[in-house]
């Protein structure tokens, strides 16, 4: 890469022209999570993506969760994580870990990451400003909590400064309580009240495919009517329904488009919005 | 309390009409920290008295530290705090425990409390905006910083849009690395960014004495010139001096009036800003 | 109340917290007349009032009327106050009268008394920006005057400056004209144009009750049906009869509620406004 | 004149251009009072005058006293107008028939005629936001003031906003009273606050004469030096020395020029703004 | 004219005032071509005309073209002008002329003439932020264009900004070709996209006549129905069809008035606009 | 350049970062001229170039001359160009000549091709809002103007509403004639009078060498002094010199940087901006 000559990567800035000009001004809502969040180099380009994103004008909102981070602090003070149909069982110490690990150290270091890049990025939590209202799911989860309301006001406040707003995703209860709630929901939710031009989910995954055991049967766009029937006859299935339902709750939510991408993939932001090329499966 | 009239409630309301005409559209900083912490009725009250100076048009920003709750969670990992000169030595591992505590649950734990009072509160540590910067103080302490920087744009952004801005004292350093800084130094040094008129630093102490011994030989208001000579005689000894140091700097830095005050009496601040009385100790 | 201490003053602040968050930022007409505008102590209160609602963010406008007192310069003039249906006959020579009496003493010496108590208040007439508008009610009363038309520009722009509003309550005509206005329809028109929180009617009487004869009948809430029905049954009477009616106009111009208020109690504004209880009569 | 032509008639509006450039966006102060306050004619004609500056982009404030008027109303209330030096003994009584004449009667009436000839007016008197300030200037007159200070905050807060501000020469106290003040000085206090342009003395006189018995001896322009020589030598002399002394003390505040103008001729105010002629004495 | 009094010259500004209140603050699309253009007294007398309005704050936006002095450029330069139905053909070189001559030569010269009379001006041409886009009209007649859009962002930013906008009307297409368009047009389709209050076209006739062989049978006010009407009838012929049809296309797209004014009368527009006589046709 | 891969394109994107966050918000100034100008493919790059800048945040500001197309009009015209020490002799049609081609025809094309590309472009001249104000350098000269001021509130109003301005480099004369003017120097103006932080000069030579016949031994950086010296030795000879006074005229004038850039280079600009490589003479 380093043998480039300064003409070609000229070349290359002016060939992401139309891409940047389609994009400026436009919010972007960005859920973090997975290898992405864990291989430091991916940690850094997805930074490096973030902030050129940001320079060129995109309104850009980063929402992290942190599961395998909790688990490991859990365990570390002797509690076993314990799951049902994949949601964390929460008691009251187990909260208060979920909040020290994301509120405390994923999303400032996050910032920091940001900061040390140059860009300007204010950390969140949906306890901040009420920022996200959630209700309990279900008594035998203890605080895991439902999203009952977005509020927006501190996000836009921040965007308005050209800040970049990083959420964590627990959400405030109604009589103060804190929720533990799944980052791809919040996400949805957060760019839907954002009315976001697109929702970008970072997954371990290639995007929804036709033959599961077959990357090569990736399925690049989808209607939300199509995925509801992929979900019904089996194509989406275990733990790509839940990451499916949120991406049609995205839509109908109001945003314009959203992708489930491959983390995996170096810059898979950059070449998602500034190349021709994507790397995932798009919700129209 | 109940059996009062509402007629006197009313009286009781007129009579701060003066001190709320002082106060209304200033900054007050206020160092939360010891007892007012820890005891829950204090805790309410320190909250109530927030949002009441809020709603009166005071510009409040609540710096918090967070030491004993650090040391738990260090404790609870099997790690063991250790002190030199009362500063803790901070390895990596416990600079990541003190981010977790200080900016994941004390931090966003006071945000919920002011949000439920009615207030809209937004939580930041030193690495939002790069808030507060800092260096190494002595290499032997590890990730202990000494504060070479407030930035205070993201306070004063927050502070015009009418929110209670909730900082934990952490800062950032040159090369992305997070900092344990002292609370207290902290809150002197962003209330002397903010050009604030008053700086209040709860304590657990009845504020300087003149006999240590003695309770009733407070001191009610003191210079920086005679602060320093105090501190010269040994009348201010011990944990007092660096509180007293503080205090003098934030002084120096341009803050109007800073108080050293008895946290542990009910309503101590609204009682300092609201009535004739004051609990503590006032450096000019 | 002298003896109260310190923390029982914090204690009652505190205390005031929800209401006042129920009303910042909201607008309140109050309707100033009648005893507490010519008993010194309650004047001193009501101002009191006035500017504890204005720091504490309550967009307070002020309006007032002052028959008697122009009843005085009348006669001190030779002329004899001369009323048909409670209706002032107003000629060319009275209608100058009521404008000095109204827009220059009283209004001004309102002002006076708000500004010595720490506010910032702005006097204005019906005339100053044409504020508001009538056209002749009836040619046997003179230049009596009924309300056209409400023009808040110049109101607006005074409280968004933060300025209180002291508003006499004269009118002007479509050829120059001055009117004289009744009172309290001209506090329900101004109040309806601002689509205020509320109209407080400071009255001589405890409010509306049931046997006027039994102050212990008093109706705290109630209906523009009821108080529909309660005219026409006879319940309603006399000189409450306007009052009601203006009370009925308000609602219906869309202020949301309207109290006739005792206005012989001390603080009876802030007692109403910052407590849970009320003195008077409340439209729904 | 009704009988020019309509080329003429736009002839005349473009030979006006380069003065209304001039004036556009600049403050003019003038000084009402006088004939042109009494004569119906001349005071249309000064409305007109007003309203075409102000339409025009002339920041205008108008300043009016009203001594006759107060007289006339003290007679018929039976209280004998009094006079040391030319100054008015103001008892408890008198300040209150100043305070109705000049900012009920005369204000309001004035805000209204500007009003009716489509300006926007809005009237205030020295007490409102504490315009102008005041001290006693000697016991044996009781409430007259010595202007100590002017608060333009309300006046530019009107200017900004478009409106006209009408301002009657009442001034307030440091204990709430209010002081009758002399309406040139008072004039002369406002328009060096706000760094007027120009400050224009409505008179009854010619101007400034070398010889008084001489209309013609008009001296049309003077420096400050020359004024006050001309006072030693006892060419200005009577009530011109108070007038002239306004004039210096404007010029010493920073207006930059100040006319005593002749104004009992038809629209003195555009003669002396909108053409190359003037009326009166300039003051540089 | 020199011989007026200055009285005589206070009068008139006074009795332009009605006028100048009706048009302050609205939008008056100015059509410059015609005898107007060429004299140079009337050249001049229109700039002073424009300034005036400007100075009284009337929005004046001056739309041009310039066919007189293209043909001149292309003779010099040894092309024959041809024309077909009126309309110029217009191949490559051509356009290029015409956008020399029009966004060259005239704008920057009215430009300069309207600043040395004290105005501030700005020339635009349809091609500055794509002000006028167009298509081609007819093949036959080369880069003739036809209105299809007029983006009014820049035209409203300068306005706000208080600079006068000159437009030449050359217009953009979509493969950033550049088009001739008709000066008439262009002005109607700038005018109803500002929703301006009038749009005056000068011209060098005196309006619609009923008989084309008796000026004294002049048309001053039409309906867009009537004038339909007329052209049917052949009342409206030749070069009057084209301007008549535009002024129809003015009012249809939300023109208040427009009016074929006759240019060669001194001061036309601000005889039109100032007094109550009015030269030509007004369509409503 | 086409086979580059998306990973590859971000990589570049990337690595851009750092050059793109050193500009953003910050005036850069273009002369524009000589090759770039004329060879198809360079003038489309430079237009790229340009908007790239400008979608990244970098106020870019075009300044334009176009010699040798207005020789080629006079030709057409029949006109013989002639130069005195290089500089145009310009009687009153070759200045109406330069003003047409200009303004007309290369400012507006310019603002085409930008605008085509998907900026916000405007043009202006020296004439609009008296942007470039000069007096007659020299009367055997004709029309040949120096610059003796630059008024920066039109350039900077269309950069706070993020439009390119493209600036033909003519001048207005206090008696209102048109000036030509020399095109570096009208840039050095510019960039001097809006304290640029860069001023680029695109040329048709590699920059300042040390052996003019030896394109190896380009001087990359000067400072003002070194500059001089060089002038003095005749190391810059011939057609440099202006080039080099031009640019050190500007430093003086405040600018930070100006490059002697080599047009001819492809997309020089993007690549001196955003690489770490730079072709051209740098001046600090």
């Amino acid at each position: 890469m380093e043998n480039f000559s300064n003409s070609q990567r000229a070349e290359v800035l002016v060939q992401a022209l139309p891409y940047i000009q389609k994009y400026t001004g436009r919010t972007v809502v960005i859920k973090y999570g997975g290898n992405a969040m864990i291989n430091p180099e991916l940690k850094q380009q997805v930074m490096e993506d973030i902030i050129l994103l940001w320079l060129v004008g995109v309104k850009v909102v980063l929402v992290h969760g942190g599961g395998p981070e909790v688990s490991g602090l859990m365990k570390s003070l002797g509690k076993k994580p314990e799951f049902i149909n994949g949601l964390r069982v929460t008691d009251k110490e187990t909260v208060e870990i979920v909040q020290m690990v994301l509120a405390g150290k994923i999303n400032k270091t996050l910032v920091g990451l940001l900061e040390n890049k140059g860009g300007r990025a204010v950390g969140l939590s949906g306890l901040d400003d009420r920022l996200i209202e959630a209700k309990c799911k279900d008594p035998a989860l203890g605080f895991v909590g439902e999203v009952t309301r977005v509020n927006t006001e501190i996000i836009n406040d921040l965007l308005e400064r050209k800040y970049i707003p990083v959420i964590s995703t627990i959400a405030c209860g109604p009589e103060g309580e804190v929720f533990n709630i799944n980052g791809d929901t919040a996400a949805a939710c957060v760019a839907g009240a954002l009315r976001a031009e697109r929702l970008i989910i970072l997954t371990d995954t290639a995007g929804i495919l036709r033959d599961p055991s077959d990357s090569s049967t990736i399925i690049s766009e989808i209607t939300v009517p199509e995925a509801q029937e992929l979900i019904k006859d089996g194509t989406i299935s275990g733990g790509m329904i839940p990451k499916a339902e949120c991406c049609i709750r995205a839509i109908n939510e109001g945003v314009k488009k959203v992708i489930i991408m491959d983390g995996r993939i170096h810059h898979s932001i950059l070449i998602e919005l500034l190349t021709d090329e994507g790397a995932g499966t798009m919700f129209k």
